[in-house]
Formats: structure tokens, sequence, C-alpha cells
């Protein structure tokens, strides 16, 4: 097959930006390897919200249901995360995206990059050679449990809910990635306190008979949240629920440095979705500053899924050859940089 | 008042050693301060289960609730951590206690010690000023509501319920603190997906027209545990719910390099208990290398609460004088360093 339909979804902030010079690339990758990438746009976000009134409109959904693979910039706005009290918020339009799409896990590659590691909080000597895989469960647990608000503002609940449904299809695509790895498969739960963590250690554990390689690892996730700043080497592929997992990946997202590096994919039976894991960044905005190899990364991710490991692979060499040639955007060197866009060409004529 | 009952529970791992130090410390500042502790000791955690078979032994609740004031050490065991199906725990003993106690704030000083700054796996500049009160919610949220098992294993659920009674007296709390400090005071939550998030953030809007000194800000908690590690200097005082207050509160105690010297005070409307923030350590047990500083500046936050402020800050002055002559614990200096009790004989002779 070379011929592919992407749903193209910039969203808000700096999302449209970022997205553009993947296209940039995408269209190289084409001509280079002979394939076929046809776009199709859809509104998301805050900037659906604003034309249509809603963050995910039906013919969004539609596209990317329809698609081969989404490409998603960044959802996001100051107008709505300062007012609490709005009825209709651009997150809405990510949760349902995922829930429909059916978008069970997202999967975070972490490494250092050599010439970055300095720009990291951390000091090199606890960073260096990390390389790290998160998997969290993205359609259940607390996010889409029932909600409730008693109608005089008294009191509110959210119920975090599990079944062992939710927790075997990412449990097993975490044991045989950890088998392609280092063999180590580390569970960041609660279970000294929630039922919910023990029934995902009980499943873990029955799995983990089937892959008798792989080195099966609890941790509690306080313990897990100070282990990654304490010596974050130790880990190898991390698995976790929705929560914890939103949390966690955040929190790990920093220690190397270059959050502007980071992709991510959601995959589910019949979906997948890329993107960056930086947010829309409103502040930056047309700017022309923004970093768009988190975005090119998550193409990359997307090429892997579409069964194009040469063109993910070439893909990127050439960013690596970029940060090596320091043709880099603001937030990886002050002095000298170039804009989103010189990075985005920069990128494309290398393949 | 010159006479004081305290609840002495000394728990599991290094929970005696560092416990006993404290006391030694009490001793002093009975004799210096011209005041009388009387100890009254109880079982708890695994040494409880051991001996009674119960976490937390009725005689032991009994002895806390006549106290003035509870001086714990720490609770847990290998032996029931390698066993996810153990039915009874020694953490029920403590999520018990802390219900049947009302210690609705458990708040957690965290500053930096110039001398000690380079321990930290962050950079110096990274950290060097941080000062951050923490107050987290501690008996209500998921740890406390309803959980369920399904009897056949395939799915459970834990219920995060809130109302505005249980955010109410720990707001006011954390808004008087910063009225004391640098007054700003960051909610952390996950208002674009947890109703009881919203319910937090329209408690404290309201409550913070009566502080109109200070700033209120909200912060989601993923971006929370980035911010903690990127730039921890933002912070003041840090107020929120028990989960996200579990994970963050240990996040934000591994950036100062210092988690041995970290103590903690856990307040209800009549009973207080103060403990060191690091928990059993058992491989540390019985070697004397355990550091009792954070257990004896627990102790300065139990003279603080029972109205001994020139004790309490007699003691927190004895330790920064140990620390300045260097007379540590080997996690503090690998090179020259004293016994568990060499160091807290040093601390109650300078008192
Ligand atoms: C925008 C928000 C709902 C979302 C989440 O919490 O899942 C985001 O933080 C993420 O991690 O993709
Ligand atoms: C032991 C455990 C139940 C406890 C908690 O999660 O509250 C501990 O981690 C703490 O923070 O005191």
């Amino acid at each position: 097959n070379s011929y592919f339909k992407i749903a193209v979804l910039p969203g808000d902030g700096i999302g449209p930006e970022v997205v553009s010079e993947s296209i940039k690339v995408l269209d190289a990758v084409a001509e280079v390897f002979q394939c076929q990438f046809q776009y199709s746009y859809g509104l998301m976000g805050a900037e659906a919200i604003f034309k249509t009134g809603d963050p995910l409109p039906d013919e969004t959904l539609k596209i990317c249901k329809d698609s081969d693979a989404v490409l998603f910039g960044a959802i996001g706005d100051p107008v709505f995360d300062n007012n609490p009290e709005a009825k209709v918020r651009p997150e809405q339009g990510l949760l349902k995206l995922r829930k429909e799409l059916g978008l069970y896990a997202n999967i975070r590659p972490l490494k250092t990059y050599p010439s970055l590691i300095d720009k990291s909080p951390l000091k090199r000597e606890i960073i260096e050679g990390t390389d790290i895989l998160i998997f969290r469960e993205l359609v259940s647990g607390i996010y889409f449990g029932e909600k409730f608000t008693d109608p005089d503002g008294k009191y509110a609940y959210d119920v975090c809910k599990y079944s062992t449904e939710d927790i075997i299809p990412i449990a097993h695509m975490a044991f045989k990635e950890a088998e392609k790895r280092k063999k180590k498969l580390t569970l960041i739960d609660k279970a000294n306190v929630l039922d919910t963590s023990r029934l995902w250690r009980k499943t873990c554990q029955k799995i983990a008979l089937q892959y008798p390689d792989v080195q099966l690892e609890y941790i509690f996730v306080d313990n897990a949240a100070m282990q990654l700043v304490l010596n974050p080497k130790q880990f190898d592929v991390i698995l976790t629920e929705n929560m914890f997992g939103d949390i966690i990946s955040d929190e790990a997202s920093v220690i190397g440095g270059s959050i502007g590096l980071l992709p991510s994919a959601s995959i589910g039976e019949e979906n997948a979705l890329f993107e960056p894991i930086h947010g829309s960044y409103p502040q930056a905005k047309g700017k022309g500053i923004a970093n768009p190899v988190a975005s090119i990364l998550s193409t990359a991710m997307m090429l892997d899924y579409l069964e194009l490991p040469e063109a993910a692979d070439k893909l990127r060499r050439a960013v690596e050859h970029a940060i090596e040639n320091r043709c880099v955007t603001v937030d990886l060197n002050t002095e000298q940089h170039y804009t989103t866009s010189e990075v985005g060409s920069f990128i494309a004529d290398y393949i």
C-alpha cells in the first residue's frame, strides 16, 4: 500500500505552525519513498468552538474515522483556562476524539539528546543515557468514569473505574515493546490504597506469564514521582493508568531538557493519532519561534505505524542532522537560531 | 500549660531509631524550657500486625486520642509490599489513624539547605532559594471514597468524592499561612477534567475574597509536575487534594537533595501527628545510619503546635548548628559521618 489518507487537525496556538512543517516533511517523504498522502483538514479545539460552537464537530470526527492516521497539533486557549465556569471547553473535544477513535494507548518515547543534555534542569550525570518508553491508558479511568456535582454545589464526585478488558490490550502492547528493549516493565500504581490499582497489578501479573523474558516491577506512584527525578535511568518501559500517566509522563518529559522535541502516538484497534507532547503554547503563536521537531518526530511515529519504517528512520536521521548542524529554534539555541519554517525546510531538504 | 501528653508510635523500619532521637531531644527541651512531656508508647504498622494482627490496635488509637500530640516514626515492611494479596496491611493502620483523628491537613515545608544544595539531582541555579509550603488534604478524596472489586475480578472502581466542608478548613489554613509568607497560593487540580477539581476551584475562589492580600493561582496537576522540576522557586504555598498531594509532595521532596531532613505535620481540630517524610527505609534498619533530623524537625513542628515557639526555634537552630558543624549522618557526608545516635546527642547537647 502506498496511498494514505491523513486527517490533519492543526488545532490551537502553535499547533497550525508545527503541523504545517510536518506536512512539508511528509511531502518530501512522498517524493522520495514513492507514496502518496492525501490530507483532509478538520477543525478542533478552541478554534472549532469559535467557528462552530463545538470543540469536535461531527465533520472532523468523520474525517478522522475515515483516515489511516490523524496528525494533530495542539489544543487549548487562555480564554477557557481562565474561566472555570465555561460550559464548552477545548479539552472536551480531545477527550471525545480519544474515546470515539478508541485510542486506548498513549505512547511516549523519552530520550536525551547528547547535544542538548545541558538544557535539562537535572544534572548531566543523573539523566545521561535515559531511554524510557511510557504507555499510558487513555480512554478509561477517572477521566471517563461517572461524574457528578450536586445542584447546590455542596459536593461532587468522580469515579475511577477499570475492567480487565481496559487493561489487557495496553498491557500486551507494553510487554511486547519491553521484549524488544531492555526487558523491564514497570507498572506504576497505588495498589496500597486503590482497588483499581490492585486490579491492574493482578491483571499484569497474569499477562506476565506469557512474557517470561520480561521482568515486571511495581512501584507506587508517589515513589515513581521521586525516582524519575532521582534516577530516571532505572526505567525502561513504564505502564500506567490514565490519570497517573498524565502526571508522570509530563513530569518525565522535562527531565531531558528538550520538551520541544518529544513526540507521542495514541493508538487504538482501528485508528491512531500523532501529536507533539508540548501543548498549544499560546504565547508563542504566530511568532515563528515554535520548535517543529516534536511534531515532525510524531510524524515519524506515524510512518512507523503506516508500516513505512525506512521513511520513519530517514526522517529521524534528518532531525538528528538538523540538531547536529545546529539548525534549531530559539528554545535550543538562544544565540544562533532559525525560524519554525526554516527548521522544517532544512529537514525536508535533507530527505 | 507546661505539661504535655505525647503519644509515641515508633512504627517500622528506621522509625524506632529516629523517634528515639526525637525523645532524647525532647528531654533536653523539657529541662531547658521547664516543661514536662509524658510519653505513652503505642504499636502501629507492620510491627503491630506481627504482634496483634491489627495495624492499628484500639489501645494505640486510645493513646493517640488522649494525647496532646502524636510523634510518629514510619510504617511499611517489604513482607507486605511484595504481596499484593495481603488482606491486612500496615498502610491501613495509617489511613485509619488519619481518619479517626480527623487529621485533615498534611503540611510539608520544603527548604533547601545551602550547604546541601549540591546533593540535589537538580542544578543549583534551579533550586537555590526554593521555599515551599505544601498543604495536602488528608482524610477525603479517592483514598476514602467507596471502593469495589467485583467478586469475579472483572472490574473495580474507586470513588473520589469531596464536599465543600472537606475543602473549606484546609483552604483557610493555607490562605492564612500564605498571608504570613509571600502571599501567593497555588491550587493544584485537574479542573479541565474532574468535577471534584472544579468544586475545589469554586470553593477556593470564594474563600479568596476573605484574603484580598493573597494572590490565588491555579495550575493543572500535570503542568505542576513539570513546573516543580523546571522552576520550583515560582511556588510559595501549595494547596491540593489528597491523591495529587501524595504525588506532588513526594516529587517536591527530592528536589532539595535532602529528603532525610524533611518534616511534616498532620493537623486536625483536636489532634495532631508529626512524622518525618522519609518512609520506613527497611534496608537501613538497625544499622545506626538513619538520619534523625527529619524526625527531630517534625518534633520542632510539634513544639510550635504545642505553643512552645521558643523551644521550637531553639531546636531548629540546634539542627542548623549540627549541619554547619558537619555532625551529620552518612547520607549527607560520605567521608566523615556520625551515627543516628551521635547526631541526636549532638543536637540534644546544644539545647
Ligand atoms: C488537555 C488534557 C485533557 C489532556 C489530558 O489530561 O489527558 C492533556 O493534559 C494530555 O495529557 O494530553
Ligand atoms: C503509606 C501511604 C498510604 C501514604 C499515602 O499515600 O498517603 C504515604 O505515601 C504518605 O504519603 O503518607
